[in-house]
């Protein structure tokens, strides 16, 4: 392994793979040929050409939402996707704008639908050392079982602002109080685009750093993590350079944390393919 | 103006204004149609086609850089190349990699060979602010006389390593002891690609962080920086969004710097363009 090996494993997508997903004349996601070929079994709700997939079902946000879920209902009766996750994430032209329309959690990879998560660096300044408080992710999670991850992470849901989603799965995934969590500090995104089995995965993660006071010992309550451990962050880099311990895309924001914080410096020599390949531009 | 405007600016390069300068198999810079014409007066050095430029001057390091000096002698009498620096930049596959030649820092943008600097931000935590030291640059300055810029930055020059190179500029820019510069902290890299009226700036900045004591006051030696301020950094971060007072890169140092800071937080409208802007993927 090595750093740019983690950000080559979140970035396999490769445009001449996909076409594009489109609402009028706004993108709106990414579908796999193979995909796109299912799709057109709903003619009603897509309209599927060589060139891209047309979401032509009309109406407005309830309308939309209605239909997808009628398509989705039928991929995964059919297997093609995965199972409902009973969660829905917003589908939007870009960040901050409003919705077009709302589709489970479980549908996101198969139409390469944007998805934007929060992670928080839970940081301790001991005097011996720079520590994070790191957890490892229940054996029965569905995505990257038992893997190392962040302190507190999660995807951002349709209807849940980017603060409120961060206080509240602190709050689950370890306790941390809102009066605590709301401290704090956003410093920055990653971006990558992943090919997956469903279809793709393209994603915003907003990070967040938070000094922990000594007193306060993480305690998962939702089930999702297993265990906490407070490892100082050069041992933290280490095995994030060495394995595949971390979840795939917490080791972007490792990564990132190394980088503002002087862990990996420019002699190391994929520097710049590290610090570029963090944030890959949209269109 | 806005941050992205910014942003825009820095990356005005459009691949089919240019072609590639190669040697060998390794393209080394780009060349704008109309320079790459010029160099059709030298096929002794560089063979022109439609579709590149190679550099076949032959030898090593030595002959290289001497061929090359020599053109360059010729487009500076030409006035096609504005003047000798003086100064001498390496020519790398990439970023420490061993130098191919040496040339001028004055057809740097002339061959769109890419450059490479180091920016410090001088930082006070005051109790009241958090501040940055900035300079202000001397009127004679030949790039962006008068503007506003980091407490330190400068070129990395052939031969000087990048340590090297900020604690020399801190000694002569602001008159840091390299005993204190030795803490400056790299926290990443930002780069753009910048046509200009030479051609084009393929730049890397090399950024780093550092706490001034508050009983320390930075004072130039070598008449690059007309005057020092302290100023809090809300109101240099709003002074980079609202005008061009500040270099046109070093708008960028300081927009990643409130990006670190939880200064430009995700509820900008143009967060993601922003983070994603501010490193562009070099080839």
């Amino acid at each position: 392994m090595s750093f740019l090996a983690h950000i080559v494993t979140c970035n396999t997508y490769r445009a001449e793979n996909f076409r594009p997903l489109r609402l009028g004349a706004t993108r709106i996601g990414w579908v796999r040929h193979d995909n796109a070929a299912l799709l057109q079994l709903f003619p009603a709700v897509f309209a599927v050409s060589e060139r891209d997939v047309a979401l032509i079902a009309g109406g407005g946000f309830d309308a939309l939402s209605t239909a997808v879920d009628g398509v989705i209902e039928a991929l995964v009766a059919e297997g093609r996707i995965d199972k409902w996750r009973h969660e829905d994430f917003a589908v939007a032209p870009r960040w901050g704008q409003p919705p077009l329309f709302k589709l489970d959690r479980g549908a996101v990879g198969f139409f390469g639908i944007r998805s934007y998560g929060v992670h928080l660096n839970g940081i301790r300044r001991d005097a011996d050392a720079l520590k994070l408080w790191v957890g490892r992710r229940a054996g029965d999670k569905k995505v990257a079982p038992n893997k190392l991850d962040n302190m507190v992470a999660g995807g951002i849901g349709y209807g849940h602002g980017l603060v409120e989603t961060l206080i509240k799965e602190a709050g689950e995934e370890a306790a941390l109080p809102p009066a605590l969590t709301a401290h704090a500090v956003p410093v920055g995104a990653l971006t990558y685009r992943m090919a997956n089995t469903a279809g793709m995965r393209e994603d915003v993660l907003f990070v967040f750093d938070l000094d922990i006071p000594a007193d306060f010992t993480p305690r998962n309550t939702d089930g999702e993590i297993a265990e906490f451990h407070l490892m100082p962050v050069r041992d933290i880099v280490a095995r994030v350079r060495d394995s595949d311990d971390f979840k795939f895309n917490v080791n972007l924001v490792i990564i990132d944390f190394a980088l503002r914080n002087g862990l990996i410096t420019p002699d190391e020599p994929d520097y710049l393919a590290i610090v570029t390949g963090l944030r890959q531009p949209f269109d």
